[in-house]
């Protein structure tokens, strides 16, 4: 496979996104590609400083909608600045998370507003990953792995077994409705066996072309 | 007039947009109204925070795009946490720049996102003030008047005459195309002589009714 590739990783809290999206940066930069592993919210200094003004202060320092909009203007410098630089010059670029992520939040926080984070999408970024990898597994070996591991900024972890119940079940609504894009893979067993399952759905990541030279 | 009552100001630089609605702020608090000066961008203290984050270091920080989307989130906050509970008890809301400004500095420096601005309103804001008087006049009595007293937040004044001739065509084509919202002040002359012109091109605002009391 030659070009820019735009890969993302989606699922619920403790998944292993993190974990696999860097154990497949480093497959692909050992076949020589040039890879750019970057996450959402942040990934360019823009959206980190935007992220950080949204998850400063109490949680209702910002209404759902001010927030969604906070969240597409940190999205939209992270696809200026980081993702589309590297595309055209022919990167993979590996982004844990992206704009599913916000829709399966809000689409359970708030189902009203499902409709305007997809009409912002449309309007402000306007494309979507080549490939999404949705790690899938139940919530709760998901949440036992997130809870050891818990870190200062938690307004979207603060979650418990029901809400990932939920969050799976929109991640895979999501899967259904875009199966051209999305690939589903089973998250449960050892870091290596889930990348196994991962390399054997994705053959075409692992071939190597002429920029692999 | 009773009720809540949604005022702006427009203008181009200079034209005495914060002078009169000053003036008109204590006038109407004479007659015993309930008035909240506001002002864009700002406005609320997300708001404000917001605008820092936008104006603070170089041009080139952010995109167009993702100004619109900041200034966007700017103006939600401003108009839930100040603008609406105001209105909601009724008080007279004025508000020193709205969204006009936005769409005639958009329109100016970069026509394309003329649409993008106004279907993120639609769809994110959903309200224009009430009324909208729009302080006309000759853009080198502005320039000469905004020049003698230059702040640090210079980035949208940092410009010409020609520039001010243009925004102030595009004012008065908004002004044009939405009569019914719009009220078109001659901006020349001591600041007495234009609060008079306002006062009497606006008589509802200054009846007093049962909220006055
Ligand atoms: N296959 C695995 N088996 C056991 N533990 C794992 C496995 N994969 C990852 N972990 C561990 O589980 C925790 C969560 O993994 P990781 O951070 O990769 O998940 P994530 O989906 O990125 O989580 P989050 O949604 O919170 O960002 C980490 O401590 C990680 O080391
Ligand atoms: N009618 C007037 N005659 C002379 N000077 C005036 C008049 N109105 C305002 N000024 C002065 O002109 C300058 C600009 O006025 P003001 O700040 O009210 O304009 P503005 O439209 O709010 O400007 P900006 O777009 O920069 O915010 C101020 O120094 C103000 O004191
Ligand atoms: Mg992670
Ligand atoms: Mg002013």
């Amino acid at each position: 496979m030659t070009g820019g590739v735009f890969l993302s990783f989606e699922g619920i809290d403790g998944s292993g996104k993190s974990t696999q999206a860097r154990t497949l940066a480093n497959a692909l930069r050992g076949l020589g590609r040039d890879v750019v592993l970057t996450r959402e919210p942040g990934g360019s200094p823009g959206a980190e400083e935007i992220r950080a003004l949204v998850l400063q202060g109490d949680p209702d320092r910002w209404s759902a909608e001010t927030e969604i909009l906070l969240f597409t203007a940190a999205r939209r410098d992270h696809l200026e600045r980081t993702i589309q630089p590297a595309l055209e010059r022919g990167a993979v670029v590996i982004c844990d998370r992206f704009a599913d992520s916000t829709r399966v939040y809000q689409g359970l926080s708030r189902g009203d507003l499902r409709d305007t984070v997809d009409q912002l999408h449309t309007l402000m970024i306007g494309r979507e990953p080549d490939i999404t990898i949705l790690i899938d597994m139940d919530p709760e070996i998901g949440l036992s792995r997130a809870l050891s591991r818990r870190g200062a900024e938690e307004r979207f972890e603060d979650f418990g077994a029901d809400l990932q119940r939920a969050m799976r079940k929109g991640f895979l609504a999501l899967a259904a409705g875009a199966p051209d894009r999305f690939r589903v893979i089973d998250g449960t067993g050892t870091t290596d066996e889930v990348f196994s399952r991962l390399q054997a759905d994705l053959p075409e990541l692992f071939t190597t072309g002429p920029t692999a030279a």
